[in-house]
């Protein structure tokens, strides 16, 4: 079975355990943004359109499906992750100044960018009022204090731009705060909101956030080694945001003076052949390979979190998950 | 005594009331959002340079001290009304392309728009994570909502620029949701959690409402007519990026045929020229006038909901808020 197949059939296998909640999400999603104004309806039909793997419902529900079940609150927990995750996506479509996303134009690309910066703060607060909708204060708390470390670790992103120095250890903290913290809430609330004991639902946090690390790792390969008809987005776009990922860090700490040297030169001038000869240096080199492997040192701590669960379809589907994030190419 | 120094004397007679609770919540203001990086810090320590009048928590503080007292959670309640009106002035200074506001150079100014439209998010997910401190969810899900409604107002305001034919009808429906409901929302909260009941509480959120609204319709009048040294921002900023206010639809209503045309050829050429003739024809009409009284109406209409209240300090104090609102020169 090739790799897409094989993608596809746990797919299913998710959908049959968590397909309807996630039916449930959606329709908690579509209710909370609905509007009386005719063009914010536009806006969000038009948004739907882009939206994708639904990773951080999933694993919000499987966390759910692993320990005590799912119930009623987890599917507004789903929508609500998925609006925050969502917001990020709309907001980073204005700093990147992206023009498509999985193959759609993107708010900023069909409007402009002031109704996407409104768009994305309407769900936001959007999302936070659906959590108030809770019986306790647990679920805003949790997911208010996850969506900060979200904006610090996108603000010292934004703040390392350019910055051809940048230490790995800033790289991956970056990483965990813009990715991998939401995915670790995700599984968090899961088990929480399950009645999972605290040992179980920091094991779970934990999956989610190695999870998260590894998943971002690749979308960053992906933005140079991907396809631009698999990804639906255009490459090298971090090169142009001169935004450093773990291959090119990786590039400049280990080769030699002069393709360091020829590295930075072409970094600072970020065009169509300098983006050219710089992917050509990352594949002949053994960076696009390290990164793969930090990316699978990732997912193998993921899967060892999930040791303390009982045996459950769930618990299977979560071990799978991990083989598909650090090495897919969409 | 001259308009400043009443305004002045207001100010000290509103701190004697509410100056401890609005020096608490500035506490708990900057300790929510104080952050372990240097970068966010820095843009911190700018945006707080020119944070203005405190109205909302002002409004929220004397609400409380009308019906209840203030309590500890009224500082919390204060410091989440501020964060969440500092994110949308940060977020509207990208829509605006603003230099500068108060004085100071706005966070795009000084830095760029990504970090404004991260910094923004910054201070909306700290806004709901603080305001889940508090023991119910009933706080989150009254500023959950506001938000919401602010929100569709700058979007529905950003959606009806350039529309020469805007009624006056939609520019209050704009009004009310990006100014007025938040100050509504500022005084419904200090009175519920002073312990006011249903219809106290409902009275000072329609004045709140109505403050607002007037407000507003000054702001705006400001941006028309103000001194750019008293205001601290340039004018005929709404002219610029094409928004219609009060002045304006009331004079393309109420103008002859000729001078309508002619303000439809200088609403379309946004420039220095076309500008000063707009505004002289503003001022040489009596849709400056209108305005104002429409303004006082608003102020007139706050003023009869505080009647049913007892009397206090801090009901005397609210009242003559409404007086400085309609008339104002900052």
């Amino acid at each position: 079975m090739s790799e897409n197949l094989a993608g596809q059939d746990l797919l299913v296998r998710v959908g049959e355990v968590v397909g309807d909640a996630l039916l449930g999400a959606e329709r908690v999603f579509i209710e909370e943004l609905s509007s009386s104004h005719a063009y914010v309806t536009d806006v969000l039909d038009h948004a739907a359109r882009f939206r994708g793997k639904r990773l951080r419902p999933t694993l919000l529900l499987l966390s759910a499906a692993a320990t005590g079940g799912i119930k009623k609150d987890h599917e507004v927990l789903a929508a609500v992750l998925e609006m925050i995750h969502t917001a990020t996506l709309v907001h980073d479509d204005v700093l990147d100044e992206a023009e498509t996303r999985r193959h759609v134009a993107t708010v900023n690309g069909r409007w402009n960018n002031e109704t996407s910066v409104l768009f994305g703060d309407y769900l936001f607060t959007h999302a936070f009022h659906l959590a108030s909708s809770l019986e306790s204060t647990l679920a805003c708390r949790l997911i208010g204090r996850a969506t900060n470390i979200v904006c610090e670790g996108e603000l010292t992103q934004i703040h390392e731009r350019g910055n051809l120095d940048l230490a790995e250890q800033t790289y991956f903290q970056i990483i965990d705060g813009k990715t991998a913290e939401l995915c670790a809430s995700s599984c968090h609330l899961g088990a929480h909101f399950a009645g999972a004991d605290e040992a179980v639902t920091q094991s779970l946090e934990s999956y989610g956030r190695s999870l998260g690390v590894a998943f971002q790792i690749a979308d960053d390969m992906l933005d140079i080694a991907g396809s631009e008809q698999e990804t639906g987005k255009s490459l090298g776009s971090d090169f142009r945001k001169q935004k450093l990922t773990l291959p090119l860090i990786h590039l400049l700490r280990t080769s030699n003076a002069q393709t360091a040297s020829r590295v930075r030169e072409l970094f600072s001038e970020p065009n169509a052949a300098s983006w050219a000869e710089l992917a050509q240096l990352l594949e002949d080199s053994n960076s696009m390979e390290y990164a793969r492997r930090r990316a699978e040192e990732y997912t193998a701590r993921a899967r060892a979190e999930l040791e303390s669960l009982e045996d459950s379809t769930a618990k299977q589907l979560l071990e799978e998950i991990t083989e598909f994030v650090a090495d897919r190419s969409f």
